[in-house]
Formats: C-alpha cells, structure tokens, sequence
C-alpha cells in the first residue's frame, strides 16, 4: 500500500526512490538534534517529545524500505548515524542535566558508558548479516526507555541509585548477545 | 613503532589488538560529548578544545589501526559514529549558540543542514571502497574549521552573513564529488 502510495505521487525517472526512506531517517536525525536544542534551552519536558518521536521515524524508514523494495546498504548507514544521536546522545545528556549534574566523575562516566555501548551495538549491528533477531536490545528502545523515564523524574523523584542501575543494565544489555525477535 | 610499543605491552593471548584503535575512537566520541557538556554548562571556550582533541583521536586511531595492522569494519563504523557527534553534532550546535540563536527558522535550517550533510558524507564514505583519495570534505575537516572559528567569534564579531555562507558551503563541499589526496 505505502509502495503504491508513493508510486502515485513520485515519478521514477526523476527522483529515485530510495530517498524516500533516506529522508525520513533524516528526520529521525532532525529530531534528534532538535531534542539537543530543547535540552540547551532548559524545556527538559519537550526533549522525550522528540526523542519519542525520533523512535517513530527509526520505525517508519525501515518499513518504509521495505515497502518499496529500496533496502540500501546507504539507508542502513544513515539510520545508524541518526540513532546514535537520537538515542545514544540525546537521552543521555536529557539524563545528565535531569539526575546526573550533582554526581561529578561517576555522572561523567555514565554519561560516557551508554552512548559507547551504543555505538558498539550499533557498530556490531552494521557488520552483521544476522537476519530474524537483534543481538542486544537495541539503542532505539534503550534511548526511549531513557528519555520515557526521564520525563516523568520532571514530575517524581526518582532516587540516583534507579537511575545508576538503570543506565548501567540498558549499556550492558544493548552490547549483550541477548537474542529479541524483531517486530 | 608503534606495533612493537604496543606488542611489547600487551598480550595477544589476552587481549584483541584490534581493540586498540576501537578504544582511540572511543577518545574521540568522549570529546564530542565533552564538548555538548561544556556547551550546555555556556563554557563556549571550552567547546572547540575538545572538538580539536577528538580530531587528534581521529588522526590516531586510523594510524594505529594501520600500523597493527587490525583495520577492521568495526572500528571503521565506530569511527563514523564518533565523527557524527564529535564533528557533525557539537561544532554545530556550538555555532547555533554562539551566533544563530537570533536567526529562528533559519537558524534551525542551518543546524540541521549540516549534520545531515555530513551522515550523507559518512554513509557514503562507509559504502564505497575508494583509497588514495577522499571524495568530498571530510567530516573530521569541516567540524574542526566550524569550532576553531566559533573560539574567535567569542571574542571578534564574526558577521551573520558570513556564518550562514560558511555553514552552506561547507555543507555542500562535504558532500560534493571534490577529491582530496589523504594523507
């Protein structure tokens, strides 16, 4: 249906259509970085909005792909670069400023520790051919889980001992071999 | 040199040489979120000193790899996930606070401008094969020219106009078909 959609509204000769799905990745990255801009301007309550909406994107130019039978070892490539802002940075540093700021060293650390492991998930993935599965949770539901929680610290305490086990647990499991069927 | 400072140290029997360079890259994506934590925290000086930094860390771990003689994917796919933070992502959200903040719309325009230009510069880096020379300005290059002028705009007014022409063109050289010799 989404290929037919498309077919109708775009012609062939002149734009190719594997763009398509590379231009909503862009906006998964757009969101990413407006999520960044929000956090700098102190609206911690609008930067999960965003990340959440990035996860949308991340959702939609996979399907979207598919769809069109335009799966490109490019799409993967740019999908990967805006997951880790979208959900590697972004969340982190919304957690930093909302939990982390008065831990000093061992906030620095954690705010280092989740986006390696996800860029080491999201690393491992790329070089992979392994189909059916993801090895590791990936860095989109790990991301929004952050970003999730972190939007509701803004209303309830959550106390620094959850947030330390928590960003220690979503690092580990995303460079884990745990096995989750994709949807 | 190098292959034998590290051989001399480290035990292949007990750890992967190939986690060298990967740990250098690991350096660089560290200054790139250093520097998003010294932007928020309004230390702008201190922003482009690690954006230099992670250019350092860029330049070495390429080196490494080669003189151990473990380039890997991996570490090439870890490499562009730090370049998109610490040369996409930080200079451009420091220009954005240091000289786009009254631009609005165009201001948001061109901070997204950017970093897409350079994951489009990165993915296509990642997919193609071509040694000897670099097809567009590299990311690594384009970031470290966008921080080092944002350190003099905190204490010599650089026009507008000349911020947005610079964003622009070095957007497009990135991901223009122009060739640099690598060094």
């Amino acid at each position: 249906m989404i290929r037919e959609f498309f077919k109708e509204r775009i012609d062939r000769e002149t734009v190719d259509l594997k763009w398509v799905p590379c231009m909503i990745t862009m906006c998964n990255l757009s969101c990413g970085i407006f999520a960044l801009l929000a956090i700098i301007k102190k609206e911690f309550q609008l930067a999960p909005f965003f990340v959440l909406l990035a996860g949308l994107f991340d959702v939609l130019d996979g399907r979207v792909a598919r769809s069109l039978d335009v799966v490109s070892d490019l799409g993967k490539e740019l999908d990967s670069l805006s997951d880790i802002i979208s959900f590697g940075i972004a969340p982190t540093i919304l957690v930093w400023n909302v939990a982390l700021l008065d831990l000093g060293g061992l906030g620095l650390l954690l705010v280092l520790l989740f986006p390696i492991a996800g860029a080491l998930r999201l690393a491992r993935y790329n070089i992979s051919d392994f189909e059916g599965a993801y090895v590791g949770v990936p860095i989109t539901v790990a991301g929004s889980i952050l970003a999730f929680i972190s939007f509701f610290a803004l209303k309830y305490l959550i106390p620094i001992e959850i947030w330390i086990v928590l960003i220690i647990l979503l690092s580990y499991l995303m460079i884990s071999k745990v096995k989750i069927p994709k949807l």
